[in-house]
């Protein structure tokens, strides 16, 4: 727990994992954050605090911030989409909150009933919930390089999104490559950008991995500069079978390809591989990590 | 097929996609090969001429060479492990021919049994046998990064492999990630020291996908200096549920990664889909790409 990493990796397993599943237990939940901690991961978002009937999957954000005391050496943090949510979050003892504003109108309509400018305009607010308890706000841009339905977001979109938001009181940013499409030039383009229009600030990104570029583009994001990255154990995260959705890149993946380079996340993969176990067992499907399915043909 | 490309990719399904399933008829290669001709790709390994006991799936490589003159556009080629094998690739009228020699003592006694020193020597033979026809040798490094008995290869190891098979008459080399461990760094650490070792030499890399970061690892190669590229349609090459073996990068994978990002391949996404699909039916079996999956899931 520590000293520097190299590469600061957040477990989303527990949330952008289980979103679109069936409802799992809290139980389960509780079984699957374990299995994450275990493998020595310093962040771990937990759950989301929104609307149930949008999300049931995190109809217990209450109850699974309850369960978070009992692992005190990890920064837990949860999803929030609107000030209410942010209420809630800190209600349920959440001090660590990740505020989305997608750079897409269309997508944000769709997602949260506000235009992006409404979204963004109520990042003061859940600062300020979260500020006013000792809290820590991280805005994520959600489509951030594409949008299903706008196509391309434009870096500059972006990237005054980032700046935005910031002003308005986030204290970390990421870019969510919410649709799995982005890929190493343009992923080199934003970060790029979006380090030299916000520096100083932690810069984090978020990728899926629809159509098989993820971890490259998790490395280009690393080259051109970021150092937090989103993964989920077993790349979780959307039925590979269910149009537009897919799993988030593997952690387990993520950790090998820059533990292998000799760059450390803190993370023992071998830990790492029992999480994707359990992350599969939890919902009851095969997951999509490679690294899993190598290690269990070797066994 | 003209033009110059940012990246040249070589479609090795056919070889390495196949040579570990259950052997498939010729006339199901032929459509495969039909499909991935009209992707526009410009270089097919086509066959093999090895053991028709170690490898049954290529014992038809005559049969497989005979077929390949209706294509007259594109670059076929054949991959050997001896001077013999190289013999019977020129007399069935092959004139592009990759030699393997294995980094590894161990894989190479296992694979060829030989030495690295004697498979290194005979690069000579074979390299007289491929230009006595007029045609062109690549020598691949197999196990260039790691080796499943030895562990890692040191770098050394292999660009001294590079220099000498040069000296010995390759027209080109490529380094060969057999069981799909590298990783960035390591890739951009051992194309860097090849890139320089052996200057104006067309190198190459192939990729495996075993943990993976083959995607990142093909990335890092061409941001090191790599302008060749091997990949499998769908993903094929070696049944993800045998132990040690995995599929090759997906080719609509690395086409979408490139052409994404504004670098071209002359290769045409949606025809590679459907020699994807094409793949998955002579085998008869799914394949691991996620572009496939996805492609599939919104149609």
């Amino acid at each position: 727990m520590t000293g520097v990493l190299d590469v600061d990796i957040r477990e989303v397993a527990p949330r952008d994992g289980l979103q679109i599943e069936k409802p799992v237990s809290t139980a389960a939940k509780a079984r699957l954050i374990a299995a994450l901690v275990a493998t020595g991961v310093r962040r771990i978002e937990a759950t989301a605090f929104v609307s149930p009937r949008a999300v049931p999957a995190m109809a217990d954000a209450s109850e699974v911030a309850e369960l978070l005391s009992q692992w005190p050496d990890v920064e837990f943090s949860a999803l929030v989409a609107s000030p209410g949510g942010a209420r809630r979050a800190v209600a349920a003892g959440i001090t660590r909150v990740e505020y989305v504003v997608s750079a897409s109108d269309t997508h944000s309509q769709a997602n949260a009933r506000r235009s992006t400018a409404e979204a963004l305009a109520q990042t003061a607010e859940v600062a300020d919930t979260v500020h006013g308890a000792g809290g820590l706000l991280e805005v994520i841009v959600a489509m951030a390089w594409d949008c299903p339905f706008e196509g391309r977001t434009p870096v500059a979109r972006t990237v005054d999104l980032l700046g935005r938001a910031h002003t308005l009181g986030a204290d970390s940013l990421c870019l969510g490559d919410t649709i799995g499409t982005a890929t190493p030039v343009r992923v080199g383009a934003l970060v790029g950008a979006a380090v030299e229009a916000v520096p100083g600030v932690p810069l984090g990104a978020h990728f899926h991995d629809t159509y098989g570029s993820g971890l490259a583009s998790a490395w280009a994001a690393y080259q051109a500069g970021v150092r937090r990255l989103d993964a989920s154990a077993g790349g979780l995260g959307g039925c590979p079978f269910a149009p537009g959705a897919s799993g988030n890149i593997a952690t387990e993946e993520l950790v090998h390809l820059f533990e292998d380079g000799g760059l450390s996340t803190g993370i023992d993969l071998d830990a790492c591989v029992v999480a994707a176990e359990v992350a599969a067992d939890v919902v009851g499907h095969a997951v999509p990590s490679r690294l899993l399915r190598a290690v269990r043909a070797r066994s």
